[in-house]
C-alpha cells in the first residue's frame, strides 16, 4: 500500500529538496514539475522514485548545478547544443523551447544535445510542445539495458521515441515508446517493491530467462519485436549519442552508480509547426477526425473504449491532480529522509 | 520455384514496360531502379511483384504521367512539396534530394510530400541520403492495414518507419521497420503463392485470429507490441497525412483497387548532415565503433554472427548483383503478360 498526496505538495517537497542539494531555482523548478508530471502520467519509473538518485549525483558531482545550457552549432534548421553537465530536464526544457522558437520560422527545427544527463520522461518535452500548437518529437539514448538481435549482452539503451501531436486543448495525442518489451525502470520498481516480474521480459546475466527483476537488472531486457526493437534502439542512439558527440551504446554512465561521473547522455528535440503547412485550424480539425473515427471503431470483446496514444495517461493526470496521487511507500520514505537530511520541511 | 534473372535485364525490362505504358524517362528509371533494389533487398513485397498494378493504374489515370513535382511552400528547416498524383518512387527521390541539398546548409532539413502513390520501399530513400553523408529518414502512409489497439477494424495503414546512417561506404546501418508484425504485401505475396501465413499476423474480418492470407487481407494485420505498433503507425499518420495535408486513415486510397482514383498518400523525408555537427569523419568513426561493438558482443546459441540493421539485406544484394536475382513464377508470368500488351521484348 502507499500514501495519497497532493501532486502540489509533493512537487514543492522535490522543488525544496532539489534546491537545498544545490539545483538552481529553475533547475529545481522544472525537475520537480517533470518528476511529479510522470507519477500523475503513471510513469512511476521516471518519477519522484529517483529523487534520492538525483540528489546523490548532484552531491557528489556527477551532475552539475552550474553548468549551463550552451548553443555549440547553430544553422537554418538544427541546432547542437551542450547541456553541461547539468539535469536532464531543464536542459531538455531549453532544448524544446528553442527547437520550438526555430520552428516557427523555419517550419521544423531540431535540436541535438550532448553532455547531459538522465532527462525523465520523454513524453514531458513532446507534450509541453504538443500543449503550444507544434508536433514534438524527442528520443534520448540511455545505459546499456537491451541487447542487439542475436546477443543477449546489453549494449544497446532502452532508447525512447515519443511523438506528440496537437489535437485539443490539454490532451494532445502521445506516443512515447521503449524499443524494449518493458522500461528498465520497471525493474527497479519491481526489485524495490519485492514483486517477481513475468516471462518474456527479460534475460540474465547468462542469456536464461528470468523472473527475478534483480538478475533482469543485471541481465537484460529484450527489445520489442525482436529486430525491429533493437534496430531502433541503434539508430536513435546513432543520432542521440553519435551525431551529438554524446557517449553511445555501453559507453554512456550508469544512473544508479558512478554518482561522481558524468552521464554524457545525449538527446533530440523536434518541433513542426502546423501552421505553417495547413491553413489555420485545419491540422487539429483533421487530427480531431482521425481520433474520432479510432474511437469510434469496432471494439474487441472485452474491451469498453478505443483509447488513443496518452489517452489514459491524461485522464489518470486529470485524477491525480483532483483527487491526489499514489505515492508507494519506498518514495515516501526516500523522500522523508532526504527531507531529515536535508533539514527541509516534509509536508507532503 | 522461380527463375534466375540479371538484375540489369529486370531493370531494363521494367524500365521499358512503364516507359512504354507513358510514365516519363526519369520516372520510369527511378521506379525500374527502385522495384529492383527492393527485389535485390530481399523486400519482394515491394519490388518488381507490384508492375502490374503499377501499369494499370498509369493506364487507368489514378497515376499521372504528367503531374509534376512541386515546392508549395518553402522554410529554413522543412518544405512541403505536392507529388501531383505521379508514381511514388520519383516523387520520393525528388523530396530526398531536396531535403539532402538543404541538409548541406541548415544542417537538418526535411520534406513532407501530399498528393503522391505508393512510394516502395522506404529503406531506398534513406539509403540513398546515407549513401551520400547524410542521416536519411523517411516514413510514408499507406491503406489501412492495421487496427488501433482495442479494436479488429483496419484503419491505421502499416506506415514504416526507416532511418539510414552512413557507416562504411555502400553499406549503411539501415532500419526499415513497419508498425505491423508482418508488412501487408507479405500477405499479397502468400496468397500469389497459394501458402498459409502463421498465427499470430493476422485477424479476419470479424476479429478472429486466421491463417488464410485472403481472409487476412480481408481483416487485418496486427501491430507490434501491442499499443507501441498502433501507436506508431498513428503518429507517423499524423505526420505524412495530415500535416502534409493528404488522405489519413481510411480515407487512402486503395493501391490495388480503384485504379482510376488518386491514392493521395503523404511522405516525409528528413536529411541530416553529421559534418555541420561533428569534426570530418568522426561521426562515420564513431559509428563503425559502434558496428563493430556490437557485432563482436556475445551470441545467442545457434547465432554464427550478429547482424546490424541492413547488413542481411546489403549481402543479399551482392550476391543479387553478382548472381542473379531469384524472381518467382507469378512475377515471371506478370511481366511477360505485360511485355506481350505493351509489345517490349521479353529479355529476362
Amino acid at each position: 500500500m502507499g500514501y495519497k498526496v497532493k501532486a502540489e505538495n509533493l512537487k514543492d517537497l522535490c522543488f525544496r529538496l532539489l534546491k537545498k542539494a544545490g539545483a538552481s531555482e529553475y533547475d529545481a523548478r522544472v525537475t520537480a514539475d517533470s518528476l511529479v508530471s510522470a507519477d500523475l502520467y503513471g510513469v512511476e519509473t521516471h518519477g519522484v522514485s529517483r529523487m534520492a538518485t538525483y540528489i546523490k549525483r548532484i552531491k557528489e558531482g556527477g551532475v552539475s548545478v552550474t553548468g549551463g545550457f550552451e548553443i555549440i552549432k547553430q544553422y537554418p534548421g538544427a541546432a547542437l547544443c551542450d547541456g553541461g553537465g547539468a539535469l536532464g530536464q531543464p536542459t531538455g526544457v531549453k532544448a524544446m523551447e528553442l527547437a520550438m522558437d526555430k520552428a516557427r520560422s523555419a517550419g521544423a527545427y531540431t535540436v541535438f544535445v550532448r553532455n547531459s544527463s538522465h532527462y525523465g520522461m520523454a513524453a514531458y518535452y513532446t507534450r509541453m510542445a504538443a500543449e503550444k500548437g507544434f508536433i514534438g518529437i524527442s528520443s534520448t539514448n540511455a545505459p546499456s539495458a537491451l541487447p542487439p538481435f542475436g546477443s543477449h549482452e546489453a549494449y544497446l539503451g532502452p532508447n525512447p521515441l515519443s511523438i506528440a501531436l496537437p489535437y485539443k486543448e490539454g490532451f494532445p495525442v502521445c506516443l512515447d515508446m521503449s524499443p524494449g518489451v518493458i522500461p528498465r525502470g520497471r525493474l527497479m520498481l519491481a526489485i524495490q517493491k519485492g514483486e517477481s516480474i513475468p516471462e518474456g521480459w527479460a534475460l540474465d546475466r547468462q542469456g536464461n530467462p528470468t523472473t527475478d527483476p534483480q538478475k533482469a537488472w543485471d541481465g537484460c531486457i529484450l527489445p520489442m519485436g525482436g529486430p525491429k526493437g533493437s534496430g531502433l534502439a541503434l539508430a536513435l542512439d546513432g543520432i542521440c549519442g553519435v551525431l551529438a558527440g554524446a557517449c553511445f551504446g555501453s559507453h554512456i554512465g550508469t544512473l544508479f552508480g558512478g554518482f561522481s561521473q558524468r552521464q554524457n547522455v545525449g538527446h533530440v528535440f523536434t518541433a513542426i509547426d502546423p501552421c505553417l503547412f495547413r491553413e489555420k485550424g485545419e491540422f487539429e480539425r483533421d487530427m480531431q477526425q482521425m481520433a474520432m473515427e479510432i474511437k469510434s471503431l469496432e471494439k474487441n470483446p472485452g474491451t469498453d473504449e478505443i483509447y488513443l496514444p496518452g489517452e489514459l495517461e491524461y485522464l489518470k493526470m486529470q485524477r491525480g491532480l483532483k483527487e491526489g496521487l499514489e505515492l508507494s511507500e519506498s518514495s515516501h520514505k526516500a523522500l522523508k529522509e532526504l527531507s531529515q537530511e536535508l533539514e527541509e520541511e516534509f509536508n507532503i
